[in-house]
């Protein structure tokens, strides 16, 4: 019951009536564990202890989860979760780095939920495993550690050294004070070593493959990327030829036209390629505690489902009482492109119906129209509703000034 | 048996044996449906027919797919396959627009699959309903039509108006003759409402909605665009508030930053905003026989599955005989930096140990170093092995002439 784990809780408590509706049935926390049992707060509804064994053993708990990280002690968890006949799921990268293959052999038909242990809340398990079944995978490219994308975005962006990049990371919680799993690109390599597993059924160890983190980077590469057109990402790589499957973790310059170079900051984005479908990428956040426990509990709502899913994903309604809005009171900016005749007081005429339903203006451009007599008003408004922007352009149409029906084109800023 | 139909049968046959892993069993087409007989060609291996009742009757066929088009028609083939319980897929969003709340309705436990209605190949139903399962969807923001983006983006990129776009994009097959479905955004609406029925269970038809399409849209829009910082797109928008749902789809300025308005051409994207995970976004090909194949066959494999699908997502081993490749193996094309004395016949000394190694070199720039007995030496080379670079690498750490570690990145160019 750390970090995720207390998201877990919450989320599964404030959504409950949704993830109910999805999964078909209620998901009620049993028990929780920490390690330390005097330090919990009181704001868990449900029974913690400090004893894995009593949820191990105990037979009304049907899945165990596990936070915990580490290697050796979840291990001995999940193989005790699935020999009492529990479904087990863990977010535990460097467990699951040494022992997927041992899981899935003790697991035999019982579930094993990881999604949470890539890249966060991105569904990037799912995808590879279902979404994407159809498919030989050719590769897989990953910006799968948002500390290095992090760090690397600031020396782009802000001209700044791998070092005070890295301060700047440690101070807003993005980088850890031992940075060194992160930086040296041993974290992003358990998470490829999983998806290798998923797309090509290879087995390697970090050991095994080449791994090198983004320490020795410093502004002469950046300049050198934007003098050649390139962005320059940490990159996990899996690509499969004939007879053979590359796994490596490197700092890796891409065309600017790359849809993942363009991934910037803590974000996490995976490219793959299947024979199929073509290139696919998925973006997201790939840490913090909210968006892993989405992708925990997306492992329970599978687990606790029944088979048949129903179409939409919910047996009974989700989303009780909501209607869909009626189309005049739908808000949004607008930007406005107006023919009007090229004389004193037309954009007094204009302004003054806009002010006339509260609509106040936030950019204003002019041009010469291709017709002589003519002016070009582009103009982008503050938020006001569809009814009034539609008012506004009829009164607007029905001016003798204007020569063309007005042009509005929607402004989505969030 | 249209273009989606044969690339089913074709990817079906040719990656059987993963398909078979993934599912579980085997998947067998036992018959395929055409409307004129005389027209097929001799390709399939497996019988054809113009009665699709042959099919709806049949009691050794488990599962439907429709691939045809039109909404009345389909309805009823939908209907009948689910009389005689067989589980049924569709492509078709147009009739899933209308009747996606009775299909489910009728279908009871029976599975519906209809990943390949919206978005092709990207598996954005299975995220939304699986992946994102925990979360409350405060917005769903998609580039759904890929002609539109094609057009779109042609009037940025090449300053052609929007009629000489269309042109091109007819010319290329990007769009129809009759091109009013997509260009209006009634396409777009389809998809729209099927993605909102499954985030928010709300049910409405495309006459209920906003939907504009791009016909308007002038060079002068997207001069404006590049002058405030905007992207133009195409955008299917669901929003959520406490009591409604607001559904539209029209032309849509987003803030340069926003990584939807970053996807070009005819690629498909759609970002999701959980209250959990924060913004995900998913990206591929909208279209095409093979990407929306791979929809069709991940909602086969996902209905011919047992219910404990394994944990890596396959029984029998995928990939046979894939070994990993030794890392000395791996190609690449590399960027080193390299600070030398600066004297004359250094670069000779360089270039001597890169042709030694059979490396040749793309770019190169020399830069004065902060120490000014020195020089920055930054350059490309064109793809070779880890082995031969490596070596070079240390041949150049060896000179006397060098004076750091030489520092090597990756560069991807596919």
């Amino acid at each position: 019951m750390g970090v995720v784990g207390s998201s877990v809780a919450r989320i599964l408590k404030n959504n409950q009536e949704l993830i109910a509706a999805r999964a078909g049935c209620n998901i009620i926390i049993k028990k929780g564990v920490v390690r330390n049992i005097s330090k919990v707060r009181d704001i868990f509804d449900f029974p913690i202890t400090n004893e894995v064994e009593s949820i191990l053993e105990d037979p009304e708990i049907d899945i165990v989860v596990e936070l915990a990280g580490g290697i050796k002690e979840p291990f001995e968890i999940a193989k005790k979760a699935l020999y009492n006949s529990k479904a087990f799921i863990t977010a535990n990268k460097a467990m699951l780095a040494y022992h997927r293959y041992d899981l899935q052999k003790i697991a035999g038909d019982l579930p094993i939920g990881f999604e949470a242990s890539v890249a966060g809340g991105i569904p990037i398990i799912k995808a590879l495993r279902d979404g994407l079944g159809a498919n030989h995978i050719l590769s897989i490219c990953g910006i799968i550690n948002g500390t290095c994308n992090y760090i690397l975005t600031q020396m782009k962006e802000c001209g700044v050294s791998f070092e005070e990049a890295l301060k700047e990371a440690q101070k807003l919680g993005y980088a850890e004070s031992d940075p060194s799993f992160d930086i040296g690109g041993f974290d992003a390599a358990h998470k490829l070593l999983i998806l290798a597993s998923i797309a090509y059924g290879i087995d390697a160890k970090p050991e095994d493959i080449l791994i090198e983190g983004i320490t020795n980077i410093t502004q002469e590469d950046i300049e050198f990327a934007k003098e050649f057109g390139y962005n320059l990402k940490l990159l996990g790589i899996a690509k499969k030829d004939k007879e053979s499957v590359e796994l490596r973790i490197h700092p890796t310059f891409l065309p600017q036209q790359a849809m993942i170079g363009k991934v910037d900051g803590v974000m996490n984005a995976i490219s793959v390629v299947g024979d199929s479908v073509g290139e696919t990428l998925f973006y997201g956040a790939g840490a913090g505690g909210d968006a892993t426990a989405s992708a925990v509990i997306s492992d329970i709502i599978e687990i606790a489902r029944t088979k048949s899913s129903p179409m939409l994903g919910f047996k009974t309604s989700i989303e009780k009482n909501l209607k869909l809005k009626p189309i005049a009171e739908i808000q949004s900016a607008y930007y406005l492109r107006i023919i009007v005749l090229d004389k004193p007081g037309v954009l007094a005429q204009i302004t003054t119906i806009l002010g006339e339903e509260e609509i106040s203006i936030d950019t204003f451009l002019q041009r010469k129209s291709n017709n002589k007599n003519c002016s070009v008003l582009l103009l982008s408004t503050h938020i006001c509703t569809e009814s009034k922007i539609q008012t506004a352009l009829e009164k607007i149409n029905n001016l003798e000034i204007t020569q063309e029906k007005p042009i509005m084109i929607r402004i989505e800023k969030n």
